[in-house]
């Protein structure tokens, strides 16, 4: 099966996505029959410029005062990991497994200052609920942005799912999954720098079943520990870092070949002012660069995705084995948490 | 392979397409963004009601006489057969291939006479010329209808590409097959009964190659002969006939039971007045019932197709084979009478 899927690689590419690595820039907002037309219907990303221009936030977020005098009385999610790697894989008994942030509740202000001055390897603090956060925790805010992206609500035929607000600083970083919605990503200061790999790549990944485990912090020693949920649960999980560290470099490109030595991922960086079009089921990364303040702060717009033939295809091609031998059925869950996916698929 | 192959037929209909086999309706045209987003992005036809009741080629083209007068002198190509199957499987010397009519160049008023008289199993003519003749040897019909579908050219974001019109009797039917095109199809009188599977179902076709002949017809005699193409020209055509003889009946059933045997086909019959849409890379077998006069007639129009992920996720499933062996591969081309694709993919 190794050529049909690499054929496929390649004919995605050229036919629809191209071979640069490089994504589309739009000047301005596309229209809705437009925005569905070039970019959902043939699922591909683009930037696109001037579509956020008129937003308050852009002025007035970069001062981290005008954030905690407008939410003094907020209460508000922080994710807390030692190194700003959350919802990612982490060593544990010589193992690894996908850990989880240690989630605080604090008062924003609080949050705001451990966010600018949080640091690996002691604590990096991200505030990252998605949970429509920005529409709930961070409802004083509202003003500042639109509450939905016209064009794109036209083109999807519905107003956002959820709108998630993102604070963190330059150490938080994302490790490579999917969602399952359009993902309309607002950056209002800092720089958020993209890898992405479309749905048909999802060999290249290596997802592999990874026990659940959550980090917890002490305050008083300021020190994480990670404890595996009980009962075990398993998260079906990229394998692959893209970044890996000089000293495991060789052994990650030989224990990874396909990510490593296949097509290089379309790789982009939106600055603030810019709207990256992420498709629904395509595998980013994310890390970040901060602003003068230290705050990297983006509002992103999940919109819900059409399960249609697409979708049946992404599954399809994950049930089947890189290598020819039987293959179990494997199926793409909505949860994927729950998912009791393949132990291992590309072997 | 076999069990991920009919997963995928089973969720595209349980996710986007329906169980029902029926093909939803819609009772006045929808907006270009309706079109684009409900249809054209999942590749799923409909048919539409109320969009074309303005076109005077309903009410006048019923009448022979108005069409003899308009097109008095127009010269035609007609499209002859002895039994009304064009463009399909014939037997010639103990095996099977892929047989296109005798094409007559004639006067329009002779050749409008000649389809309403026509029966098998001596002739059936059919106007069906499928190179932009609306717009080149019917131009006179053109202001009867519109020259385009302005939504669903909005959606597309062209105009057609090819303008068609067919005009046939109550034998003429087309074998299934696919085409690269969006296709809108505008039924003025007559019916046209339509069988369609989706893309994902092609390994139930049986998609074969099958030697190019093309049937001489001899005025003299009345009689037609049928002849291979000389040097050997290999045309990929589905094997099955939806609708076999009694005689042949069980024969075609347990030759070809992935498609006797799997979900039904979709069905619908567009009447005059309604317009459908094919979505492209959707195999389809049509027959038509006649109007009073003994004539069905229909435009359509052929809109670009996007070769996007959907294209890409096709050429792969084609690249496998139902049975788990190592497969060749195999690629859809554009121009499928030049593709030198399997012999056979389904053993």
């Amino acid at each position: 099966m190794k050529e049909e899927i690499e054929e496929l690689w390649r004919e995605v590419r050229d036919l629809s996505l191209g071979n640069s690595g490089r994504v589309e820039r739009l000047e301005s907002p596309p229209s809705p029959v437009q925005f569905l037309r070039d970019f959902i219907t043939p699922n591909k990303p683009c930037i696109i410029s001037n579509a956020i221009t008129h937003w308050p936030a852009l002025s007035s977020w970069p001062h981290p005062s005008y954030l905690s005098e407008t939410l003094s009385d907020a209460t508000v999610s922080l994710h807390l990991t030692p190194t700003g790697a959350a919802d990612a894989l982490a060593p544990l008994r010589s193992s690894l497994c996908f850990a989880s942030a240690s989630v605080r509740r604090l008062p924003f202000p609080q949050a705001l200052r451990l966010i600018a001055a949080s640091n690996p390897p002691n604590m990096v603090a991200y505030a990252q609920q998605q949970n429509d956060c920005f529409r709930s925790e961070y409802s004083s805010l509202a003003a500042d942005c639109d509450p939905h992206l016209p064009w794109a609500s036209e083109a999807v035929g519905s107003d956002p799912e959820a709108v998630n607000l993102w604070i963190g600083n330059r150490h938080s970083r994302t490790s490579f999954h999917k969602d399952h919605y359009e993902n309309l990503y607002a950056v209002v200061t800092g720089e958020k720098h993209f890898l992405f790999l479309p749905p048909t790549d999802v060999h290249r990944l290596y997802i592999r079943q990874y026990p659940a485990a959550t980090y917890t912090y002490s305050e008083d020693t300021g020190e994480f520990g990670l404890e595996l949920e009980k009962p075990t649960r398993y998260v079906p999980w990229c394998s692959v870092d893209p970044y890996p560290s000089p000293e495991t470099l060789d052994d990650e490109m030989a224990k990874y070949p396909l990510y490593f030595d296949g097509p290089r991922p379309f790789e982009c960086t939106v600055k603030a002012g810019e709207v990256l079009y992420l498709p629904s089921m395509w595998f980013h990364h994310v890390r970040q660069s901060a602003d003068d303040g230290g705050l990297t702060i983006a509002v992103n717009y999940w919109y819900d995705m059409q399960f249609d033939v697409k979708y049946a295809y992404f599954n399809f091609l994950q049930s089947i084995q890189y290598r020819s031998t039987p293959s179990p059925m494997i199926h793409d869950k909505l949860s994927e948490e729950t998912d009791s996916g393949p132990d291992d698929y590309d072997s």
